[in-house]
């Protein structure tokens, strides 16, 4: 089966991959009475007297737009808003059947920061919280830092968050399975993108002390004014060595290496170069770093790609529809560092031991069970950390 | 019962009048790759390369969000944007009950005619047409008017042209059982805000010649200058006898009363002084301008209000689910005169001649073919002036 073919067929047919349903019934003159006008006045007076109350009289609660301004569309890059809609979409299907979360995709058809963050800010009052998708770096940290600072609902850009959390968690039960203590690991993550960054930054904050991060110019290393701002602020705080040269020079004695970057940038040469029993995790998409197969070959002992064709999918649906139904059902004012850490332990956490393998140290994406531990884990941080609001 | 603190508690037990569904399954890993990566990369290329493609290979075909600032809903004026959700909220319910239009709420949070234009031509990409609702005049005149000019799908604000469509239906009706010509009737309309300003020119390209319109400040009247710029314009192209004085000067010997205005500000003694077999229709919310049991003492013909409690309800849910779905489905660029024309005949229509009487000159709002009949005109409508794009 062709899936690109396939699936455009389905695109043709689904026609919309979400809809929307009415919850009130309005096929009466006493239905229409209480949904609508006169008796609906009602509901808006309180919200009015007490703005908090349209989370509970209206879907407010409930409801995270999925935004993009089609700028870094899956491996397509900057294609437009309007093309970056089916990955929206599919991606409201899925926090509707993961999270129940009522999802719907917004495009800004605009590459300014300001005009962004502005349209977001205008229209915060009609949501519970925020999704920020596909938006190029490094865009997408002032976009992402700004709203948060900005707005007292969660913003959570997933390209950055999203990855690092499940990798996080992918990292947490390979490093069982490795028996290697993660802050005497060395980590290598390819491309220094919005991912890329984000990953590096939360890994580092689990306690990886030797971090490497490494663009197309080579290894990030302080000082180095070739880089952009955000990267340079992140060699400011990695590489404690001061490593310099290319990917192959990072990957020396590595135990870990992360790609968020291209295809086939990885040879069997720089595998072999590693630690012992070396993870890696090339989650290029849709090919990755280096294959499964020549990175076993090279003696890799864990191997986990963004794909569904092999094992170990590191994949941010993981992720996202538990993280929000945690924060959206205790009313988050924001998403901090302590939910993101609740849910890469709890993914971590629903491969049980004696299930943890090297061909499984992640649940599955359609796996129920991990999406509810999700947002379990991640209502009871906010609650520990004082951003629930109910 | 009291209509408003049962409607409240329903609202608290809906817990919001709309949500989102999944159409596309996505709970395999085979479904994940057609739905979601990397099978949704092909629907992202195509629209890439022809964005019309965005109308059949995502919901937008089918999307139009019911947008507001806040600053008019219902008769409460300006309770901020929140406040305005449960209204937005209840009439994309009926978007979805009665023409099958996938609808959601936004508020925008500014009063800057500026802002809400951007912010809406911004989120363009994302959605078949735009429905405004609950702006105040005279910032929705130029809201409407310039996204109309400057977008490419159709924008409607119904709180104008909505009420104006259902009392131009219920004026062809009233005036058959009144055998009254419409080119030789005498109208007043009270209230030039948005609605009685978009009324008036709607009838009067209908044909009426003689029409007045009133406000606080009394006639409207060509050279006046103490009326805004929307009634100025207005009172030129209306009241050819310069008449001047109040409302009660204005009724006189008038066939039609349209009341968009204020609860009781009309006398019996009104009523009285106008032409044989008057038709009222005092529309104000949730009180109208004179009941009907006044009215009607009083001689009133054909008496019609905004209110359910009444025969003859004047409610604009009787256009707008068919008008979107009529244009949504031949994927027209605006909706144009001919397709609001379509709609008013369509509405007066539905009442066959052998049903029509003084109490019942309009068809219910939840009586679904009327919904039917007003998509299958405005579709045709919008084909015959060619702004069809399908």
């Amino acid at each position: 089966m062709d899936i690109y073919k396939e699936s455009l067929k389905k695109h043709y047919e689904w026609k919309g991959k979400i809809e929307v349903r009415a919850r009130a019934e309005v096929c009466s003159k006493e239905e229409l009475m209480l949904a609508y006008t006169p008796g609906v006045a009602e509901a808006c007076r309180v919200i009015h007297d007490d703005v908090e109350k349209s989370f509970e009289l209206t879907r407010r609660w409930n409801t995270v737009p999925v935004i993009t301004d089609g700028t870094a569309v899956l491996g397509l890059g900057d294609i437009g808003p309007e093309a970056g809609m089916p990955v929206m979409e599919g991606k409201c299907a899925l926090f509707k059947a993961f999270g129940d979360v009522d999802a719907y995709p917004l495009c800004i058809k605009s590459k300014d920061v300001e005009d962004i963050i502005k349209t977001i800010k205008l229209l915060a009052g009609s949501f519970g919280g925020v999704n920020l998708e596909d938006i190029s770096a490094p865009r997408c940290f002032e976009i992402e830092t700004r709203l948060k600072q900005e707005l007292d609902i969660p913003v959570f850009h997933d390209d950055q968050h999203g990855t690092a959390i499940v990798i996080a968690a992918a990292l947490l039960n390979a490093l069982k399975l490795a028996k290697k203590k993660i802050d005497e690991i060395k980590v290598v993550v390819n491309g220094a993108g919005a991912a890329g960054i984000a990953i590096s930054k939360y890994l580092m904050s689990f306690g990886v002390k030797e971090l490497i991060a490494v663009d197309r110019l080579g290894i990030l290393v302080a000082g180095d004014t070739r880089f952009n701002e955000a990267q340079q602020e992140l060699a400011n705080i990695s590489n404690p060595n001061k490593v310099t040269g290319t990917l192959a020079d990072a990957m020396k004695g590595a135990d870990v290496f992360v790609g968020v970057s291209v295809a086939n940038c990885v040879s069997k040469e720089m595998v072999r170069s590693m630690n012992r029993d070396p993870i890696i995790f090339p989650c290029a998409n849709p090919l990755p770093e280096i294959t499964p197969e020549d990175a076993k070959e090279a003696g890799a002992f864990i191997v986990g790609t963004g794909s569904s064709q092999y094992p170990n999918q590191i994949n941010n649906v993981l992720v996202f529809p538990g993280l929000f139904r945690g924060a959206l059902d205790v009313r988050a004012s924001t998403i901090n560092d302590a939910m993101m850490k609740a849910a890469s332990y709890g993914i971590a956490d629903c491969v049980k031991e004696d299930e943890l393998s090297v061909e499984h140290i992640l649940p599955f994406a359609f796996d129920k069970h991990a999406h509810e531990v999700v947002a379990a884990k991640v209502k009871e941080a906010a609650i520990q950390t004082g951003v629930n609001r109910i």
